[in-house]
């Protein structure tokens, strides 16, 4: 069953998306998503103008063969753009080959290994009592899992933390990034209040997880997982850049607090020696970032070896089709361990028809053969792309920190 | 000094180029190279369509922090898309801050640390005989130091020979990628023989080179190194695949010929084990795949500390103006080790006026200020982008092999 | 452009300073620092007899050549003296550098990675009230950083802490060293008092530093690691002797309170383990104890690796050249921490003109060509040699101690 | 017992050489050597303006205690110039205590280990039969142990071989270094051939050794060492420079050979991973470079914890009060290995009046009270100082090199 064509779709329903539609000569039709978040286009182009040309005319049901093809015959290797890219042709073959055999994706994977994906919630506020107000939200929307983000006292804008306005938080905008100010002490002396003010108010019945997105040294992440135990949280994610992976090695010295990181992971290079030497208890590639689902199997694959499970990225920076692919992975894998879970924003849900569902804390990716994920171009045709930055961050001397 | 304009000019003459084209509010233009070869309009996009809207109004003069800004900005890090993009950004400040100061660039990084740059040159054959005529032209050439592929008798193509047609080494050629195929015991037998038969004609007064190109397992190429023992090899490059770098460890421990590695590397995290653990000698990276002059610096540092020397990259898929940055970096840091050169196909001196020289086996980058190339972008118009793939490798049974 | 001349410039305006001052042919003059507190005339012959000579002739902008030429043509290498002899030169020479582009020397470095330079300052006092008063003063000037240093109730005679006749303090003093005393169980049981005072009397809105001086076995330095901890010092600088690096690992297994250290560094192989081990936080080595900028570099450049921040250096015992110079530096890094800033006693500014500035917390090199310093030979002239020794330290038993 | 007098001398009776004369309220004389080849005006002025004053007056007989006040009272620690000035005043001060004491050094050391010390001369040669030649000489004199060196062929100077003229080798001469030029695949295809034609001349019964003088990187070394294997080498020196210890790890995973290091130590933590990490078989440390005899012990005593032997630097550059201290170790300590001599040229022993000497390859240093030389100040007045220098090594591209 050969591919006869592969488009790439650049919408912006509620934000950006880029989709990449395969389709075959028995009419088949497979999509995958190649968003990357303030670099769209630049996928979007690897997509078509390098990796299209190579598709056409290719057996569809080659994904083994095809990924190799596309990562070893690219010669340059791995990074965001390439990998991005790779899953998403990746993600559309998984999507024909469920619909060819009549299965949702899961049921090719092995099955389902539970009856549910646990999910996690963003709660957050420009203060604690706003924090708590959107935390008990989350709590009455039946969420067993709720992260944690406040506006940090002192500094003007704090990561995760939505605008005044109500709308859903969505940290890229404008047409030229956003400048944040950072100050690592005044955050170091307020996580573990906004922690204990959590627990305090909800107690330890609902997992409590926090994000320092990147912003510590390992000496600073060290003495705030010391800090956050008393608060006993599901984890603390991103807490050091993470380029140099023995650098977890410092945190854990100190600290039983768990780990998550890997949101900007893009193959299981990247993680390789962070799970072998069990630095961490939660690894959270994406399947859109991270080579799609053949490239992530093989990352929690590794992972349950050692222990660690799954968390995968699930902002709404990746699209529903991204998301339901997630789900597939999720329900059937035996390391397991949480899916966080934004939600999109209208008018995605135009776009995207999806047949996932949400109850009592818990997803699944449905039962329609495939993923589970129609894509309407003629709607998405109806929402050009809108360039938008993910923001910079500064310290306060005008030092680029990390964001 | 502000930047005022940015220009993304991609051109083929003799085959393809991404130039950038950074423009100051005084009148002063610095070029930068952004090509990946085969992958060029994805770093094109990301440069035009995502980077280029950074740099208007941005400082010249703050190359460090706008390294950074790009970097850590982008959020989604390393890799050759993005890191290529970031390169050409860097180069291009380089060559303003250059002509601003009025001095070479390589006075601006410290200074000549040697009168000229060893360079070393290609030699091929279809045969041992065409090999040895080849390598006898780079002799008489001046070249001090030759590197040597040749056809692996029973595979019907090799890397690194060029077609019958007596045309220039090329292995990006056509519309779709050309399948290549690939038995590793044939070119185990066969490489220490090719080794041996160009010792035995032309002694070891010449730095003797090869190319491995990343297709034998960690043990296959500590075989490898030791057979090639008595032929002293100058270096024997790209050995193995290196995404987990602890596989060189295996090598090292069998073998004493040098290995040089690097040209697929993006930053100083793929070759920061490398590096310290001593499982190198050389650092292939280059200036227009890790991150431009600022990262490279970093990267040669590093390696300076553990006694590894830098052997740059420099096939002809970089441009000039990459290759003139390298030459600038070549001649100012202490640990310089060889430098690759390929030259380029006409007509691509129509379009990059050079003041780099080759004399007697070694090459100067000039005494122009900036990097001493400029760029026509009139004449470059006259060569629009003609696509084409690197190869993509097969072995025998029709598995998708490293290339 | 060829040095024809260099001159080695002793004298004490206000302290003794051994300034190098090297003229090239067409006129340019660049000036560095070679003083080594309490050995100045060691260094001075250092230069004047052995290396002026091998200056004379050659070219002043090739310095890595020279840095080079210098260290390894020494054959005798490292050390105080002679690393603090080659920093001179190295100074000198970017200072010829900037002068000749046209540009303060942090352009040349890789331009401004931030708006200015954050400095801490000494408070000290005779007891807790003293020093609290001095707190205050550094507040009041605007310090954003203020390093803390008492008398140790029991111990006539405490590092840090200034005479009663209200003079600067300046350890450095008389004919003969001062022989203070040291008993480590008063200084454990004080220190973590001390830090509660300021923090109780300041709060936790100030960057507040400690200096053990090297007095610590790295089990009494874990200790009093830990017992900072409530007080989260900015660092704890010096904690133990550091000739083994690895000794540090027993600290670090202990606490995380951020450690500091380098001012006794000459060379990066002295802080090499601390660095790639992550023993430490910050890296205190100085600009013209640790081989000039060149070498300073990179240091920073490996420290940036491993997430270790900058925290130069920067008493009184170094001279305006040297101060300028670590500015330069501080400000073009990618990972500058904090910089030490004790100023100079009068009448060091009849002597050196210097173009940096203190405002609000931050200071700024300023933007003249070169390293912006003008070093008044005639008015130097005018304060001879004045020679003064560190003091001496010993127990209670009669003991030599780390002083 | 006060220290009433100290003075410095400087004379050049053949070579130069620091002398520290130390005169006691007793009358008792010490002498001690404070040579540091090619930059002896620094020592003298560490020791006559900075430590000479700290002497006088001090108790002569302690020793322990004056090393440590000298070492930890300078705060700017280690390297050559303060390690030697320190080694002169240790060496000076046993000397004393032997005279007082009636004694020779080497009885207050314990006692003679053994009945004399193996000394190893210098073979040279212009090629391999002016090698031999002299090789021979050295075995008709009774040499046990001999080092050859030779030079290679197609490089114009080579390290170790003396000049037509038949004087003494000598490295250090001129008034500006001489330029030495190096290339090392010459070298490393010349050396084991050198071993072999020793080997077939004069058989197995005679230890030979072989000094690469730092120049080959530890891969390059690695291959030496397995290529000497056959010619069984007594030891391969300064296999490559040594500031990063580690570098010897991969030397020693490659061959057998056994490895000498040490001249240019200047204290225990220079070799201390060396030893302990058991990366070399000999540890060359001296005298005078590497603190004195107190310092001197505590290496020699860690060393033979580790099984590492001795194997003390004893070239013309240091003067005959510091061979005369080495034989005293030697002789004392239970891990001798052997022991370099050169001997000294004429004047000096117009100059120094030694009681050592050499007899069928072994030396022993007589039995007078304190280290047996008689230092003739008059004499010494007759030979002023003679600014030499140690050559400088570039490549053949003008980089700098080791020497």
């Amino acid at each position: 069953m050969k591919i006869i064509d592969a488009r790439v779709v650049i919408s912006s329903p509620g934000r950006n998306y880029v989709t990449l539609v395969i389709e075959t000569e028995s009419g088949v039709i497979g999509v995958g998503d190649a968003t990357l978040n303030g670099r769209e286009l630049s996928v979007a182009s690897y997509l078509r103008d390098h990796v299209v040309p190579l598709l056409i005319g290719r057996e569809a049901n080659r994904i083994e063969d095809t990924w190799h093809y596309l990562y070893k015959g690219s010669y340059w290797r791995r990074g965001p753009v390439q990998m991005t890219a790779i899953a998403a042709v990746d993600i559309a073959l998984w999507d024909i080959k469920g619909k060819v055999a009549g299965l949702p994706v899961y049921e090719l994977l092995g099955g389902a290994a539970r009856e549910g994906v646990m999910v996690y919630g963003h709660a957050t506020g420009a203060d604690l009592d706003e924090l708590k107000d959107d935390f008990r939200k989350h709590l009455d929307a039946g969420y067993k899992a709720v992260r944690a983000q406040c506006s940090v006292p002192g500094l003007s804008k704090t990561y995760g933390v939505p605008p005044a306005d109500g709308r859903m938080y969505e940290p890229a905008s404008g047409s030229l990034p956003q400048q944040d100010v950072w100050e690592t002490t005044a955050y170091l002396d307020f996580a573990p209040r906004m922690m204990e003010a959590i627990r305090e108010e909800f107690g330890f019945g609902v997992h409590l997880l926090h994000d320092v997105h990147h912003r510590l040294t390992p000496i600073e992440a060290a003495r705030l997982g010391a800090a956050l135990e008393p608060y006993r949280p599901f984890w603390m994610e991103d807490p050091t850049p993470a380029e140099d992976q023995s650098a977890f090695r410092l945190i854990r010295e100190h600290t039983t607090t768990p780990i998550a990181v890997g949101e900007v992971f893009n193959s299981i290079w990247d993680c390789q020696q962070l799970i072998t030497e069990r630095l961490i208890d939660y690894i959270r590639t994406s399947v859109s970032h991270a080579g799609g689902i053949t490239h992530l199997r093989r990352i929690f694959s590794l992972a349950e070896l050692y222990g660690v499970k799954s968390g995968s990225h699930g902002a709404g920076d990746l699209s529903p089709v991204s998301f339901a692919a997630a789900l597939h992975v999720d329900l059937s894998i035996p390391n397991f361990g949480v899916q966080e879970y934004m939600g999109h924003r209208e008018p995605a849900n135009e776009v995207f028809h999806t047949s996932y569902s949400f109850e009592n804390g818990y997803m699944h990716p449905g039962n329609l053969p495939g993923l589970g994920v129609e894509f309407d171009e003629k709607a998405a045709a109806a929402f050009p792309y809108d360039p938008k930055y993910l923001p910079v961050n500064r310290k306060l001397d005008g030092t680029v920190h990390d964001w």
